[in-house]
């Protein structure tokens, strides 16, 4: 029996549908004067359709409707064109749904200025013209190839590609670095990498820049080939490689683990992109590029967090070889969502879980379904949510088992999976958490590597890195108009009141609100208040503001210094938590073209701080930075465990009810003596 | 089936059993000369038999025993009489057990100093007497009890002490705040509170120093009695209070939650105190003092840890009212493991869990037998321990769930639930982490007590207070000989080789070899490196110093400033982590007798690093402190809960192995396309 009713006006929120990605689709490739392919294997001089993908209606717009009974929001997508034939990409809104008639160029209002085709993803048809490249560079250095690598027809070495393309805006030269084709081939590095300059859009016109062959620097292939031949080269002399990388059982299952079980069915349901479970109710969504997301999140039916969505995982590497040099990986740029493939039931979530289909439009001819790739399950954490047992003046025991809410996708970029939950708890906590597992990058093992990380397999370098992840949380404490307080304590020095010659340190309570943007964007590397709220200055049956608490989980390293142009595209590391005025233009931390443009970023988000805006009795939106210093081991060898290492952070009532939520929920046990 | 066998020798570290305590008990009446008495009510004057506990026996004679095919050490208890009588209080080991023939004073031995009988814990004796004096105060206020409380035959107020008691060694002046006498009493304090010095050992010398009635002071009872009686009193007016402290369920069960269920069994196996579970094995035991602790903790026969146990449980309280303005708890001086009482079946452990009994003789005139009072389960977290999902190249998933063993207890120390959980990973880690439930400390809301707290009810002030816990962590990597290793990142700007006048800050590790305890002794209130390892001079296949990595959680607030007397009582509170050179003489942090003797502790941990010995390839304990800042609020009525409210510390394998040892674990899965 639910306590919650379903909610249709949810579906504001909802991802495009198969049929509404089509309808974008046909609808674009009817304009003829754009002359757009949607060929998944176009050339970069095309102009191709990359992406589709739900254009967030307007917060204004979403408040009218939900709480004022307002016109439902019109519903349209963002679409993407590269514009290869241009030199130049687009972001449209196209609207309305289900029957477009409007196609807005959307690219000045968003990101005030063009974005140049250079700051474009690479996509499945540019990959296609590389792949082609590196085969023509290994046909070149086909004896190399032969006794470095044991290449040969049956036998292929796997590309992973370092992240800028270059150290300018413009760049599009990729470190290339090769991989035995093995099972997790990231960490079987065979030291051979290639720049390539592929900032044409005309394949023809791009180049082998440079190549590094076992730590050693070639100006051409002619050149590595040359010195080869003399041997002017410390060669390398290909030598099987055990399959360390191999995720295969090496033993066999002889019992099954502790399983969970649902002796009663579920207690939570899921229609269409809606949830409801005990108090708790929101709608959800999965952006191609962000990832996961829930708006409209409710206890007992008031609204607390309006939006709560991943918006950027970023990480930075150290290498003394080039490609990892200067390695800075942005995931959205790549798409985080866009990795959320099928969960594996009893593996990734419970087997009792239940699972969601989402659809996407990225880089792909038509929309792609993606089975099982959200899972939404109760999770008895094991331990109780709050217990008591009296045994002094009155003996009774009461308390009551952690079961919550757990909203879950894991999305596998390339070498590591990231595993993303949101867990509603019963005691009115919502928290946001990511774990990071997968493969890690390594390099080959080269002199000077070791100031970078750790051996971790034969010839292979594990490299530092950070994992930097931000949230965008836009908790709505009753109502939209909130403030932003701190709390902390200090000690001061009192008289006794019963002896006033005697003093004492005792703590006070510290309460502060800050007032404008720049105050409130609390950098990581400095002393933060332990207690960060949304307020709002309605107060509680005890004249206390209600409010959340954001209680922040990290382990970072440092952010990459301000000096470095590279830092704009990913300013939200430089805080903590920053909690900037709500705008409808300020979607998103990151962009799609930060990775590829780094150096002028499309989106930078210090600039949404540098307005200065006040940020009392307006709608804040807290943006939450976590993750942690990754210095890899050999333990990290086939995979990095999750345990440990992750981040997060929990929002938390305070002050919000009159008392703990919970007390009101049907688990609560009480034992007191016959 | 299990992987491991069970260690018959783990019994060195066992707790001792009823027939022992008895043995000791029996052999300490049979010493004419003391002149003991094991009566429950045993006056201050009498010389009481306060405890008997394990004394541990030295790490050397275990590990010879353990490793050397050595003599099995002697058993011996540690007893603790309180020489009311003669006005001090001594510590002894007797032994061997089963057959004593031996009882040594150890107190200079172990202390260096004699404990004066001010120094001890007050007994059930003591309150006995002390609540019998408060009947006489409460009669001679009958009227003000009467009129402001409601007291009368039927209605009694209760009484919760604040510690330390008074401001100088020798003092024991308790100010005893009065509540309600409802459930969850801690939250409904009356506003009259009493100061008693009940130092003398003879109670007909106690008397009542002072008293705050509704924020107003009073010298003594006819004082209050007269101003009261000529209206020069702001009076309270008894008004009934509604059952807010209640945690009876407000609502039926409707539908159970999730549950853990072993369909196929157990998969690990506890006998006496030893526990085997996949790779791993451990001896554990509950100290009526310090609590929870596990001992010889193995991995694939491989010791890692020695000792991993609960050292402190410690509180600083803010407030303007007079206990709680000096309110400093120090937890294990009034007995951690003792309050481990019965746990809850479903509740305080899944249903399935295994329960164990343990015996006790602390402040009892015989052993005392706690049903159910630890708990060991094995729990299915809920998410992948490691999983990758491969669509490039290799389209294949390989993964396995997280499912780890839980070894539990609950301590329920007057109004605070502490959840101990120790946790063994298939990934080779150990976490130890605390959880605080239960009720808040509340005072009576007067003039300026919002500077110290939030109110949380009717007339009621959450005061603030920190929580830290300390834990001592003995890792043995690979035998006793360790160094203690920090790691981190440091950005190094380098020129690019295939670029040199182009210049980026490239993370570097940064890793050290910290040589003395002080070095070692990390405040909690400066920057520390992100990695710490206790680290072996033996090299993994890689040629990387094997390790143990310590990963600290831990929100705690301010350290009492040291210039308080109180503070070198609690200095183990000054560091995040501090390293010290193994000493069986150094077996705790803290002692039963720092709270009573707060200004003088028989341990000040701060003297352990004092000397600042050397710790380079020496025995090294880790002693890791945690906790978290409670600003109480709204949601902490009825309970704490436990989300969010907690703190620990994860032991991670780091170049200990030469990969993940989760690879052979039975639960791994592997899938690839058909
Ligand atoms: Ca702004
Ligand atoms: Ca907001
Ligand atoms: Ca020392
Ligand atoms: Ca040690
Ligand atoms: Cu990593
Ligand atoms: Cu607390």
């Amino acid at each position: 029996p639910l306590r919650r009713k379903h909610d249709e006006r949810s579906a504001v929120f909802a991802d495009l549908s198969r049929e509404e990605y089509l309808q974008v689709q046909q609808f674009m490739l009817k304009q003829n004067n754009l002359e757009i392919s949607t060929n998944q294997i176009s050339k970069p001089s095309d102009n191709f359709l990359f992406l589709i993908d739900l254009s967030v209606p307007k917060k204004a717009d979403v408040l009218a409707y939900l709480d004022r009974n307002g016109a439902k929001p019109t519903r349209e997508a963002t679409v993407v064109v590269f514009y290869g034939a241009k030199g130049y990409i687009k972001e449209y809104v196209v609207g309305p749904l289900p029957n477009p008639t409007y196609v807005n160029d959307v690219t000045m209002e968003r990101y005030h200025k063009e974005l140049p085709i250079s700051a474009r993803t690479v996509t499945i048809g540019e990959y296609n013209l590389l792949f082609q490249f590196l085969g023509d560079v290994f046909t070149k250095l086909g004896k190399i190839m032969k006794e470095s690598f044991d290449m040969g027809p049956d036998k292929q070495l796997n590309a992973f590609e370092q992240m800028p393309r270059g150290v300018r805006t413009g760049d599009r030269k990729t470190w290339i670095s090769f991989f035995r084709d093995m099972s997790g081939m990231y960490i079987h590095p065979v030291g051979f990498e290639v720049l390539v300059d592929h900032q044409s859009v005309n394949a023809s016109e791009w180049k082998v820049e440079m190549l590094l062959y076992n730590g050693q620097y070639f100006d051409s292939i002619d050149a590595l080939k040359d010195k080869y031949d003399k041997d002017l080269v410390k060669k390398i002399v290909y030598k099987e490689s055990p399959d360390y990388g191999s995720l295969k059982p090496r033993n066999k299952p002889l019992q099954v683990g502790p399983q969970l079980f649902n002796a009663e069915g579920k207690r939570y349901s899921v229609s269409n992109n809606h949830v409801v479970y005990m108090d708790w109710s929101f709608a959800f969504g999965l952006s191609a590029l962000t990832g996961m997301r829930v708006f409209d999140v409710r206890f007992n039916d008031e609204r607390i967090v309006y939006e709560l969505s991943v918006q950027e995982a970023m990480s930075v590497y150290g290498s003394v070889t080039p490609g990892m040099i200067l390695t800075k990986f942005l995931d959205s740029s790549i798409g985080i969502g866009r990795f959320a493939h099928e969960l594996v039931r009893g593996v990734d979530c419970p087997y009792e879980a239940s699972y969601v289909d989402t659809y996407r439009y990225i880089d792909v001819p038509k929309p792609v379904r993606f089975r099982n790739s959200i899972c939404i399950f109760e999770h008895n954490m094991g331990q109780p949510l709050r217990r008591h047992f009296s045994d002094f003046f009155h003996h009774s025991y009461g308390g009551m088992v952690n079961s919550a809410l757990v909203f879950r996708t894991i999305t596998a970029i390339g070498n590591y999976d990231y595993m993303w939950d949101f867990i509603f708890y019963q005691s009115g906590s919502v928290e946001a958490k990511v774990h990071a597992t997968g493969y890690i990058s390594s390099s080959y093992l080269v002199d000077g590597a070791l100031r970078h990380g750790h051996q971790v397999a034969e010839k292979v370098l594990g490299n530092i890195h950070t994992h930097f992840i931000n949230f965008k949380v836009d908790l709505d404490v009753l109502g939209v108009k909130n403030f932003f307080q701190t709390k902390d304590m200090e000690y001061v020095n009192v008289s006794l009141p019963w002896m006033p010659d005697h003093y004492a340190m005792v703590p006070q309570l510290v309460e502060k609100q800050l007032k404008t943007e720049k105050e409130a964007a609390l950098r990581y590397d400095t002393k933060t208040p332990r207690y960060l709220h949304i307020s709002s200055n309605k107060t509680n049956r005890w004249g206390h503001q209600r409010s959340y608490r954001l209680q922040v989980f990290s382990f970072t390293g440092d952010n990459l210094p301000e000096s470095q142009a590279e830092e704009r595209a990913m300013s939200w590391a430089r805080y903590k938590v920053a909690i900037t005025k709500h705008k409808d233009g300020e979607q998103t931390s990151s962009s799609l073209y930060s990775q590829n443009d780094i150096w002028s970023p499309a989106v930078d988000f210090s600039k949404y701080i540098e307005d200065n805006e006040s940020i009392e009795d307006e709608d804040l939106v807290a943006w939450v930075t976590t993750g942690f210093l990754h210095i890899p081991h050999s333990e990290d060898i086939p995979n990095t465990v999750t345990v440990g290492n992750g981040g997060g952070v929990l929002l938390r009532p305070h002050n919000y009810f009159d008392m703990d939520p919970s007390i009101h929920s049907a688990d609560s046990v009480y034992l007191s003596p016959g």
